[in-house]
């Protein structure tokens, strides 16, 4: 069942089929319609997320009612509110489906669980968040020493698809440039 | 050996006398004297570093000669370049005491074979990262909708003794704003 997410585990983490039956058995699959939210802020955090198919955003709203961009996630990728869900806090973002989305859904219950049964799974998600701490330290980097303009390339990049699957405006609120700023940038 | 190093695994994983016996065997302990540079930028990274005491900062200079602080480490910190150790690159940061420091250090294979013999020592490690990754997140949000003087006052809130340790124009260099701002500001 699942053979991307088969793939996904084996890159990092080495499963027995009878472990990965048992971390399959935690999941159930859910789909959303462009547009919807799957998380509010405020929300309490229970569940991460594993995108089978589509496109959603992490974002928060200031008070000056503009939007920033925390993260897209695309297939295979995971998403939640990390901080949240570990601390028990309400959710401080939304997360909404940029396209039809197919999800695989797990609790942080059963996340826990499988971490205790599974070494390697615990191997696996050790692994996973090492890779975004380091990509949220690449972005940290970029938004202190980079001007828009290699912010923009950079993301390019990194992730040449995106730029066709999302509006410029939510560009900018990702790469923290005003819309205007990125309308000017050569692109 | 090392009550604080002791308490601190204490705080996130259960390890027996013996495991933690097994782990502190694969430590080293130095002494540096302030402005010394325990990593250089190009240097292989195999070597993680925990803080018993003093400061380091970890940051890098741009084609300017501008400097950008990733992170300050103090006592209780870990501190290595993460993407170099994890991905065999050379360093892109430059590690320096800000202090006269002492160290523990162990070798990235130590800390891979440790993952893989000891559960609880895998457990320690992702707990450790996510720690990171949610701190790298909100430092991502805040450098996209705070403006310097919210930055200031959140990192002042945050650690409060980083200020009597660490001159001005270095916080500027953290805060990504410039030292004329920072002197502008409220503080």
């Amino acid at each position: 069942m699942y053979p991307a997410l088969r793939k996904h585990f084996a890159e990092l983490a080495d499963l027995t089929d009878a472990e990965y039956e048992r971390i399959v058995s935690c999941f159930k699959e859910k789909r959303f319609k462009k547009h919807a939210i799957i998380l509010h802020q405020g929300d309490p955090v229970n569940h991460e997320y594993f995108v089978l198919k589509g496109l959603l955003k992490t974002f928060l709203v200031d008070n000056n009612g503009k939007e920033h961009i925390l993260q897209f996630s695309m297939e295979n990728w995971w998403v939640s509110d990390y901080q949240a869900m570990h601390t028990g806090a309400p959710s401080s973002f939304i997360i909404q489906c940029l396209e039809d989305v197919e999800l695989l859904y797990m609790s942080y219950d059963d996340r826990k669980r499988l971490c205790d049964e599974i070494h390697q799974y615990e191997r696996f998600c050790r692994l996973k968040v090492t890779s975004g701490f380091i990509s949220m330290q690449n972005r940290v980097m970029a938004l202190l020493k980079n001007d828009a303009q290699s912010r923009y390339q950079q993301l390019l990049h990194q992730y040449p698809t995106l730029f066709q699957r999302v509006p410029k405006a939510m560009i900018a609120a990702y790469l923290g440039v005003s819309r205007e700023t990125l309308s000017r940038l050569q692109v």
